[in-house]
């Protein structure tokens, strides 16, 4: 086996998502990953810290998030913030990648371990989040609870674009969240 | 000592909480609680199922969160609901504990296991007042989102109340906190 195999990382997260989908995650070894893939252990391990990472991928999401609210344009009011950024979090992260992040989602859903560690990632998007307001000159209460609105309108936005089998893009579905929130708080 | 302890479970939640902030939560063991509680690790074991119930205490908050719901005037509509609601969970859960309240939230943010399980808690907060907008006969995407307005609008009110010295009660907090929140994303 060479040194250097073409799409390691593809190879192990496909081999590690359908493990998991036939096993359960806790049930799966890194060495069953590494032999449905044809791989060594040391590649996995060169390319993903543990099991938990092929499904969650790095962390650089949140300070991508943090930044992208800072390049908005200066004339976006708070509001248009979040519509402009989340969109541009979908864009990002999210289109085009449907069937690959049901599969996670679905993996997550079974696993207690993965759930917490889901409910951490969404925490750390939060705080992310509401260092790019803060950074845009917004005060600490509103950073704070655009924050934590944004992680709600995503998120809840996200989970109905996953149970579609439409075209609908993302980004559509986080406007009319935002503006399904609005309507019923008012 | 005699097996029936008067306030036996107040001693121990005192002598564990004194324990936590001096030592850490997770350098802290039960029978040093109960050593300095003078009750026997049997008596512990009776109040708590392990030392992380004496920081969270039951979950019996959640259910009732969402029987408070139920129990609000009809003529309320969702975002009155999320007011009434919120300042009913504050009158029966937060007011005349802010001390005890704060040491510990101080406890749990210098431990990376219980911030998790704070999360949880949160997260089960949230699923439970979902359920009880459900109830009320709001639709499932409305219900979500005002649920996690609702989570949102306490977490955010209660560290407010906690950083104070005056006593304005977290009701008042509650709904300035919402009234923030709907003018930032207006």
């Amino acid at each position: 086996m060479s040194r250097w195999q073409p799409n390691a990382r593809h190879r192990l997260e496909q081999a590690a998502l359908e493990l998991f989908a036939e096993k359960g995650f806790s049930a799966t070894t890194v060495p069953e990953i590494t032999a449905r893939a044809g791989l060594t252990t040391r590649t996995f391990f060169r390319h993903f810290r543990d099991k938990r990472e092929v499904i969650f991928g790095g962390e650089e999401m949140y300070e991508r998030a943090a930044e992208l609210l800072v390049e908005l344009p200066a004339s976006d009011g708070p509001a248009a913030l979040i519509g402009d950024g989340l969109s541009a979090i979908a864009e990002a992260r999210f289109e085009g990648r449907r069937a690959e992040i049901r599969q996670r989602r679905g993996i997550i859903a079974r696993d207690d371990a993965l759930r917490e560690r889901d409910l951490r990632k969404r925490a750390a998007l939060c705080e992310a989040l509401r260092t790019g307001f803060v950074r845009r000159g917004i005060g600490a209460l509103p950073a704070r609870l655009l924050a934590e609105t944004s992680v709600t309108v995503l998120y809840t936005a996200v989970d109905e674009w996953l149970a579609r089998d439409d075209d609908r893009p993302l980004s559509d579905l986080i406007r009319e969240t935002l503006d399904a929130l609005r309507t019923s708080i008012e």
